[in-house]
């Protein structure tokens, strides 16, 4: 950490900074400038973070210089990670591997609507090459008029479905009460992009024993995700993967802006394994099949996609689905770049 | 709702629209133009928002035309709500009102920290003008590694600091299982701004009987914000009071960037009372007087202030409040602007 | 300047880093950490900023402590500068003073569409206590389709117009070409956000003997808008009026976002006067007058409101126009204010 | 265009309405529905864009249903454009097309600093696979104080490099004094970001007769890029190439955010080819190489990278700069990826 002294700081005010950094066990290392004077305090940021060193008098900036997050950096786990989902499950489900090569494949309803209907979807998104199946149970709506999903009937029914087609599933929590029937039913804790930063939701996944696919916010930096991917793996759960999903913009021709410089920037400075989600990111099937390339391109761990066989009956976020032949066609370009990148699905 | 069609839509897909418009019980009109044909659909959108329309094909856009939040509207309540903050308490606590001319002064720290220091802070604050104390039991932070607050402890302290000082108290509540001690203690709730879409919480909420101070997310639109007012509303609580505090942008010479237009904006839509924290929103001290003269200015019901004795020993955010004496030179200031607005403290 | 290096940094890499500055004319001084090395290197940065020492193999971060504007800086002029308008014409106008206490109320019609209409609004704004006419000779449009001004024969009007209410007169200015003439009509050049990092524009006005209001762009931090202002002081003009006009976010229900911080954030670090246009900022004129009030409380030096007599003919911008009558009652309001914050319309 | 009315509309309001858009030479329909009355306006929006009819009382919300640019789009010419660069000049040079599946690979240093440094560049970008030199020799810099260029004899440089190595070049015009000089140098213009909408510069390149390079302004929608390429091609010049280069964003640990999704959404609605250039974009070379990937993989006509032999040494931008054997292992990939996508380089 660096503190950056103010130009009219005075003798007596340095005296004060320097006992203060002492205090709390850290050495100061003086440097008088001709401009400016500055102190560093090498050691562990962490601790100091929670230090209001910028509120003493004569200092004018405090620069941090280490990540803030330890367990989720590659200098913590310096290979990528692997995480598997659906092992843990006895049943005919198929177990999936993400990272170090092997690609997820999400992709289903946005909201689990009905068996039938799920079960259709889900045996044409398997049939196309999907290994991990996705339905809405519990589902955030801007508007407390809008469906809000079946609850548990729609968790019982993922998890019939799941077992039939043989695909493990994913599907959203909301609530840390709900934590625990979510986990009876799921393979998989989808932590949407509303809750990146509902704290008492991330330790309680933390304390559970299944995977979590954890959602950028929609106004979250990277840094603010791998913390809140701290949050998960502090509480004992190691099995994180991260989902790019598009952020808040000025651009107002798509839902959000999709950030897909997001994967190499983590994959730079963590071990944890990234997907994108083109569906949620642009909100238009027409710009899907491209990002979704793209994040393959862009080195992505898998990709998230919705698909639902009746978009205009879909009684959530129907509008950007792919139809389940468009989501077939768009695998067969995804091998494809898998096998230019190294990779397979 | 006006559906405009692409100019290549076929008669069989105009006809296949109009009878899915007829069959959710609205009554198409159909204007066929030179360059687009379009379709309006005039009724309840709350009831055609869930509908899926721009996935039929043949639909170039889908454009609403009404507001999508009901309860909150100034069509539904067309003066201005005026809440009672402290009412339900028998004790020697002075309500407060906020609304229809009458300005709420919060004030006091970030965090509970211990018994003295708040002591010395309401003391402080509440010579100065300041009408309801706040402080964190529970504290969202980015860092799992950061002080996390007191708990309940926290909430016993700020209780009795409160009841000394007669003054009503105000704490975040983070998860939807501390709704009911949280209640016990406070005599209103916040919900912060990473929190203002999480709906179980808002829900909870929704079903108590104290007033809720609702903060603006970080990338929330005005809609939004007006969106979750309305789970607390349609939960049975009217007793809703919002918060501007800043949104993200690229500017990066303040924490947040403080959103003012949102005062007029809401008041001209809606009848609930919205307050301006200039604290969060840019994270500066040299900022936040000007920022709170602004926020009475611009016609906004009250303004939240973090106030602490010793910022530089504070726990959390110290270095973006206000000293005791620097509070008491804004409030004179604000009292001779509430004055020009026709308002007082 | 801070070097910050990384933890896999060699000691050969180290050495070339120290030989690399000491070769640009700067003394180096290392500090060893636990966790990290750093180099500080003191001395005048914007002679190293051109220097790209985050490519030297082995730097993890260069962290810049002091302000890359000289000119423009409070450091540079401790006191609030005045700038005089109109001051160098020989005519009936009556000059006008911006900063150190002294308000600047510009108003008028986003185009010079016709002498009769400019002339109507001239008195109307006049009367109302306006002191600066504006008026577009040459406008940005976003279509090539839109009316883009009526060029020189606009110019004309608008110093005929002044003149006869002897009122100093402001015009933008867009092409480097035309600094010529529009210097000859107008007592004030603007540069529009769109311009405002036109660097030969800026070089152009830098050069002329008129004051410039220069406009923040639509995604330029406060840093930037001093940096373009720098660029004017560097030619010799140092009479430059810096303008908050909002800002580009995700937020829909206003045309961009007005950052009143930007007023006491530039004042804390700045000598120039800043004034705020709330019509561009919100293009809702519902809104505008709360914008104009906040403004004057937050301390700005003026306010910039398009008023016209007749929005709905405008030939550009009508629907973010104020009427005369809202002028006046807008003017009634700021008076109050101004006097409030010790200064004068 | 579909004109929303205020529910508390009057029926002279009304009358009033339907009489000025008759006046305007439209035909108006009107629908009262049970909430909320609508005029529908079917003709050329491109004529009533100008007229301001929000600002007619009455009115709530006017809301276009057609796009803004003609020219620019599918409509106009559906199959997708073809650009030539170097045709004109009778030299060495080798043309180059873009556009139709030929992909355009610009690279070369930030700024041109010497003849050998760029001829050594030259030589290895040409080898690697570029097909187009770039070098800039009017620089637009933040700070007034930083190296702004080599002017003219930097053009100089460009097209003696270009001649020798066979390669057409590219390079900035900031002033539309400059555009004649360039075009004699120069076998493509490039407009920077910060002068998108500098449209006295997009008139004077529409009249020249070199193709155009445009690059995306920092807070230009997609929209507004399509609207800058209007102007060009309005003015005669068919030859406009856009580049997509990353908008202003919160996240502050890369220069921009890329907007992919660019790609696939000016492809849907437009004839131009498209771009990417990666390292603007992110600031980052550890990103630059993914960037590029997925930008061929989204569709992307070409990808231009900024490429240095000695990155720190560079009088510009340094940091950003690839070396040549990055550079070339780049190209490797992207080649490979254009195979999948049935293009080529």
């Amino acid at each position: 950490m660096i503190i950056v002294l103010r130009p009219d700081s005075t003798e007596s005010q340095i005296d004060h900074i320097l006992e203060r950094i002492r205090e709390l066990g850290f050495k100061p290392h003086l440097s008088r400038g001709e401009l400016r004077t500055i102190i560093g305090v090498i050691g562990d940021e962490n601790k100091l973070a929670a230090e209001p060193l910028s509120a003493i008098p004569g200092v004018e900036q405090v620069l941090p210089i280490l990540k803030p997050f330890k367990l989720a950096s590659r200098e913590f786990h310096s290979t990528d990670s692997v995480v598997e989902v659906g092992a843990a499950r006895k049943s005919t489900v198929r177990p999936v591997r993400v990272g170090g090569g092997a690609l997820l494949m999400i992709a289903g309803p946005c909201a689990v609507e009905s068996a039938p209907i799920l079960d259709t979807i889900a045996g044409q998104v398997k049939q196309a090459g999907a290994n991990l199946l996705r339905g809405g149970a519990f589902k955030p709506r801007t508007s407390p008029y809008s469906f809000q999903g079946l609850g548990e009937e729609g968790l019982r029914i993922l998890r019939d479905v799941g077992d039939k087609h043989g695909m493990p599933v994913v599907t959203e929590v909301m609530d840390p009460r709900q934590v625990g029937m979510v986990e009876r039913y799921a393979d998989m804790f989808q932590i949407g992009a509303r809750n990146m930063q509902n704290f008492d939701l991330l330790k309680e996944v933390g304390q559970a024993r299944k995977p979590v696919l954890l959602k950028r916010g929609m106004s979250a930096t990277v840094k603010d995700m791998l913390m809140s991917a701290e949050y998960i793996l502090a509480e004992g759960n190691p099995d994180v993967v991260l989902c790019e999903r598009g952020v808040r913009s000025f651009e107002d021709s798509t839902r959000n802006m999709l950030d897909l410089s997001a994967v190499p920037n983590v994959k730079g400075q963590s071990h944890l394994p990234i997907i994108v989600d083109p569906s949620h990111a642009t909100g238009r099937p027409d710009l899907i099949p491209a990002m979704a390339r793209a994040a393959v391109a862009a080195g992505a761990d898998g990709v998230h996609v919705e698909v639902h066989s009746c978009p205009e009956k879909a009684l959530s976020d129907g509008p950007q689905a792919l139809l389940p032949p468009q989501y077939a066609s768009l695998l067969r370009d995804l091998r494809r770049l898998a096998e230019v990148m190294g990779k397979s699905i």
